[in-house]
């Protein structure tokens, strides 16, 4: 049995999960729906697909998952839309910027009984997800700090910015999922502080592009994030789990193994340019567990459930960088 | 036009080049053929396509592209018969084990003008291809010496390697291949030693386990191969160039970038288990770069002439070895 | 002409001082002093010293130069006497609990005008002083983000702990003055939290064993330090700075160069087991450049205002971790 | 009881084995000997030690033992004169260029019944010995396989090269000893090639600067060796061990622990620049261990015998490069 979907939004990254769910055994991608209507019409013609519209696409009852991939502010109300239809959904993160909205998807897709998967990518990347195994089996015995770098290769425009919620809602959201899944537990205190030091139009826009957060567990563990909007070698994606009985390093993933010795230095491929290339592998595995998921009835790894305490935890941490204060997480932070 | 394609061999390397060409825009698996009828059903099912027989695929008209991945001893027929077809062949190493036979092949497949590219994959290696191309941009000045190792995890049944025509035409194939490729170079005279040391039936069977061959080149350079049909802790496949202005070295690829660190040691992952992990992504790009050729004229970077010239290089390693003495290549070596 | 010494503190780093200060031309070490008679004699036929007390030692009009090695709640008076008797003083870190006796300590050296070097001997590590280098020369342009990595291979005894001042006067101040230092800048606001996890009796002598620190500077740069008393993989002293052109990082060492690989992993040697390992040639250098200030009225890289301003930072951690909240530098901390 | 020592050169190694053995306890340098005598007033003044001509010291029966490190053509007469005077002698490699002359310092050494080792100082570097340890602890299980890589970072100059018995004596004799210390095997048969790559003017002078070494031991196992006079990124000390159970690698040691991330690679240091800052360990290693052989009667790691079979080793890779063929060892190679 073919399970038909529909995929809203035909930019980079729903590119990404078309090509990867054309590939998934049973799964037909059926229409591709985007304001612009040309990148619609190239997506669905390089798949075979129609192009339509949300009311077309949402109104077919043969379509039975739907691949959210459009601008962060249609989020919420396409996953509403789809538990209305019965439909299954994978949405992109973040689930909205508001936690009531967030939380108005939690209940919609709960009532409806559908599927839904939030897609923090990171869970599923190689490396990533062998280290959570290797915690989860014991190797480092108790978790007791976890130290996350985050840095993109530099900071998109300013215009995107604007509406992007803030670095924390827009950028560090995969690192409080990845503080959360590492870590299997939830923050007591947040404490966050920042700065603006590539671009003083970040500034003016409200914004910052450095950030420094940390939060201790109801456990009393210990995890610190550091970000930056711009490294200038690259896209840095690392984090290190220390534990009682030792400690697990993620490091970057490089485009080669080549190794240069030269005259002045022995140097190695940059970290993969950014999450395109970093994250294909993940791209691929989430989709491959979403449809798992539908079809075998498993739970998914990245339920709204942590899209919203994800939120909860950036919204937490604008509050204690905007108001210079320590915040504890339960407090009406709104 | 969708160009149809007979792949020839339903074993595991066959359904790897099955998969990777079902990919390629505008090709088309039509035939799968393989004595064992149940493997040729499996894959050609897959993907969509027929069972055939040998006679049944060379000749329908409409098949315009054949992949070999059938046993050594079916090669070169199989090749002469494409080429007599008009069609353009893709065959996995060695074109054959004798000499006389290859060069036959690499006649027929230039008197039908068809393009006939060998499966010598580790020249579409990212790692090798990254490092082959900042040779020739003059990275490190002029080549002088290549040190090339060369180990696989585990030795094959004795069955297969009675027929195998011994460690250097089955093994060392691609070395050989790495060596012409990375130093753009020819062999002027051949040294090779060898041992068994891990299985004594593979000296019975005639063979040996272990090589170390020498080439020194027309231009004076120097090439070391070592190669082991058991290294204990997997897939070893790397090679350094040492030029007059630095060094380049090719390492190994592994599965994920975790690193741990316990009371005993600093640990990472062991190399990719073996071929089919380690060439997972040459074998695509070997099979993305001959269509390209097929479909726009280009040459194919692993040609006839290249293996009947690593071919030649075995039979020079064999022969010193086996007459313990130094070989000069071009001398009478049948 | 020759530098007569008195070291007081026979212990294991007494030791250390004293056998590199035996190998600067043009020192000898005359006196060790020791509560422990024993220890001081073995410490002084070591090296042909005499054994003395602090009044005869502190008497000796030849002795010019004190190196203080004694417990903590020594190093004032001592730093004092010596500057009252107008030698040089080399004295170990901290320069005392409490900031008032510090800026004492700061006083008297300032109105004798002794030299007086305080033994942060990390910025003389070659890798770390290397990197302090590079970043001087602009290799990376502009420094934004400091993340420093300090773990113990495990706690010392809780009696120790209990004289310690805590922690962050014990083991952080290495690290504020590693910040200090690496930025060049000096802190604005501080965020200090912690827990205590490898040791019940670690918290009921009102102390931690894991902390978070989180420095904003007056130039908006950000510093995270994370610290733990226990690393069952040994002893772990890295630190990062990311600047506006790129990072440098400052890795541990190793025994030996030897990886290893096995049937299950490739592994290589844990860093250097404690400090009197990691710092070897750090401990050496420190007192040769101390030596060389001496004899060449050149300024000590590590004063004792630096010591003051690492204890103002451990006092500032301590109060923020006590208190929950965040402390702004220069409010009236104590 | 104090050791009288008289060293035998003033140049560079001569250096550092008088301040090597001017940190042993109980050992005292009393003369230098140099037919530079500034050079050897130099470096006696720089240890309270005299000069002296070769007599004089020789005969002074005070003196227990000798250092030699003078040029290579006089190691053999101090060694035969150390032993007929009943003084220990350590000698810097090679014992001499031929066999004959070698052969007689062994048997003086064995009749007078003296202390004799050769300065085969890799032995002793801590990368080097650890491994060995772990090899003969059985970690990798049987030996199988050794590659060493051996490259100086520059050519001496034409005129050192002439009269340094060509690079298999010069510089390859301390990879021949690497290769029996590591394998614990004896050389069956060898195969040695080379090139001239780098200057005209080596090979004017009848030697090569880049050589290809295979030996064959007598059980069987297989050893490559590569050299280069010329590496463009400085001093390649490296060798691997293939075994049944795994391989463990002696990699390079870099001066620092710095890694840089740029907007082109990431980097880290060259190796260290050449053997006396590669082997500053290793040097003070050795003459401790020949000390604690005088002192203690325990033999020495790297004995006359071993400078002889490393001179075998390098009389027969001379012999199968100049007449291009395999020698197999024992026979009459002069």
């Amino acid at each position: 049995m073919t399970i038909d979907v529909a995929v809203f939004g035909a930019g980079r990254i729903g590119k990404i999960h078309a090509a990867n769910l054309a590939r998934q055994p049973g799964v037909r991608l059926k229409y591709v729906v985007d304001v612009n209507r040309d990148a619609a019409r190239a997506l669905a013609d390089l798949h075979g697909a129609q192009v339509a519209d949300v009311d077309g696409a949402m109104g077919d009852a043969s379509v039975g998952v739907t691949v959210v991939c459009s601008s962060t502010d249609t989020h919420a109300d396409l996953i509403v839309a789809s538990a209305a239809q019965k439909k299954h959904v994978f949405c992109e993160k973040p689930v909205d910027l508001t936690i009531e909205r967030a939380r108005a998807c939690a209940d919609a897709v709960e009532r409806a009984g559908v599927v839904c998967m939030i897609g923090f990518q990171r869970r599923f990347d190689p490396t990533f997800s062998a280290l959570k195994a290797r915690v989860d089996a014991g190797e480092i015995g108790d978790p007791e700090m976890l130290i996350v770098t985050s840095r993109d290769p530099g900071a998109p425009p300013v215009e995107y910015i604007k509406h992007s919620g803030g670095i924390f809602k827009d950028m560090l959201i995969h690192d409080f999922d990845i503080f959360r899944w590492i870590l299997d537990d939830e923050a007591d205190t947040l404490h966050a502080t920042g700065s603006c030091l590539s671009d003083p139009a970040i500034e003016e826009a409200g914004d910052i592009d450095s950030t420094a957060v940390t939060i201790r567990t109801k456990r009393g563990r210990l995890c610190q994030i550091n970000t930056a909007r711009r490294a200038a070698y690259g896209y840095d994606q690392r984090f290190e789990l220390l534990g009682s009985a030792g400690m697990l390093q993620a490091g970057n993933v490089r485009p080669t193994e080549v190794t240069a010795y030269s005259a002045s230095a022995v140097s190695s491929d940059k970290p993969e340019a950014f999450f395109l290339e970093r994250y294909r592998a993940a791209y691929a595995a989430e989709i491959a567990h979403f449809f798992d998921a539908v079809n075998n009835g498993k739970p998914v790894r990245t339920t709204v459930a942590d899209g919203l305490k994800a939120l909860e935890l950036a919204e937490a941490a604008t509050l204690s960088w905007r108001e210079k204060r320590i915040v504890k997480l339960g407090e009406n932070v709104a």
